[in-house]
């Protein structure tokens, strides 16, 4: 997987004023996770942000840094993945969507790009995310098989997945249900999950979480600890357990794998 | 892309038997075109046919020939492509199945094996065929832009487009809508189109044709037609004309790109 660069070169850029007031812009974008080395910067450049930072710099002859909302790990998708960076730029924010948007691999889009306050974060200002899962039972179709998790011939107890879901909602530690990511400051583990819910249509069973926020791989632990359930390798009792332990508890579940996630929106207030 | 061999080698092979009778199996398989070249074997070995072959090579211990109901371009998908080849297997089909399954990119499925008469011929036996093709006025999101071809900011006229389908139904000479292939014996190009419909979905347009058969790239020639006219820069009576010239027209439109299209079913008479 290439840029297209000659697509970007051939474009005319408006100029990047230096002089002019700098400005914070908030963008939307949209990628297949498959074909990238996930959302933060790497050294093989093939992150979503290194994609990313790379056009900017093109437009603004500068290294522009950008924050996004979170990071997604390599494989996990997302329909409105939101950041933010400052810039100078006398132009139009659509001006800018038009130069952004270029540039990229097919599996990589920028939707939207406005001019926020500088009070505004993509990641401290965001109030939670909704994220899906997609669970399929028995083999994925082809053009199915980047986008969900398939569990083989096994069947999923959605009613007994749900019944264990409920005692996730609210608020709680979810320690139980993380990951080490290796590295950085302790994030504090209450998290609040405002829904957690699966739906079956035909094979395929979704998952859809909307929560205040979620730590390192917390909806992948999630899904797999419900996939344990809907399997009836876990009961409900093992869940309330995991919750009250506030530990992680190796090897009672796996995090679901990278590919069926998807990141569906970001959630701000009003103001943003 | 490079097929699990590790998954293949794994599982033991039910031993075939050279000396059993030659039965005909009828396979059913599903693709994601992207990431092959095409249906029909190729040096690079990186075709359909190829890793299907491959994979029959590991099972029988000798070269078996695959023949498809025809061949699809690179990037063209298929949700039930139907080809046969002649094998001793003295097992069931279903341990065919089973052991044919597996070696595969994911972008690659073998659906089902049944034992057929040897009268039954993927290509010849074929009634007809099913495919679909998506256009998306607007940019493609990240996970369908390899099933969907984007037109940018223009819109199609689709009541437009159906009334010029309608006068490629019945049975025609379709010169004017198919490529030369070059090499090989020339094709009977008068064929029929028991369906052809142009169906809106929001910003995505779906074109559905059934029919006796198709020459070299005419389902996307037709494709290609009809956005034309979806644009307003075709008419119906420049249809009539190509359908009565029965003779290529270069220039005035053309095929609609591969990723776009989808070989849905291929039909049989009742015996098959």
């Amino acid at each position: 997987m290439t840029a297209d660069s000659t697509r970007s070169e051939k474009k005319p850029l408006p100029k990047a004023d230096q002089a002019c007031p700098l400005s914070r812009f908030k963008c939307v974008c949209a990628y297949d996770g498959t074909d990238f080395c996930g959302w933060q910067s790497q050294p093989n450049g093939m992150s979503i942000q290194d994609f990313i930072e790379k056009r900017l710099a093109q437009i603004f002859k500068r290294k522009i840094r950008i924050h996004g909302s979170g990071r997604t790990d390599s494989g996990v998708h997302a329909d409105a993945q939101v950041f933010h960076f400052d810039a100078c730029w006398k132009h139009s924010a659509d001006t800018l969507l038009s130069a952004l948007k270029c540039g990229y691999p097919d599996s990589l889009q920028i939707l939207s790009v406005r001019r926020v306050p500088q009070t505004f974060h993509a990641r401290y200002s965001a109030k939670g995310k909704r994220y899906s899962y997609k669970i399929r039972e028995g083999h994925s179709a082809p053009k199915s098989t980047r986008y969900e998790w398939s569990i083989g011939r096994r069947k999923l107890d959605v009613k007994a997945m749900n019944s264990a879901a409920k005692l996730m909602l609210g608020t709680h530690d979810f320690t139980a249900f993380s990951a080490n990511r290796g590295g950085g400051a302790k994030e504090n583990p209450v998290k609040t999950l405002f829904e957690l819910e699966a739906k079956r249509s035909g094979s395929l069973v979704k998952i859809t979480t909307r929560g205040s926020g979620y730590m390192y791989k917390m909806v992948r632990m999630i899904v797999g600890a419900l996939v344990e359930i809907g399997l009836g390798k876990l009961s409900e009792g093992d869940i309330e357990d995991m919750l009250s332990a506030k530990a992680r508890c190796s090897g009672k579940f796996q995090a679901a794998p990278a590919k069926g996630l998807t990141l569906e929106k970001v959630y701000y207030s009003i103001r943003h």
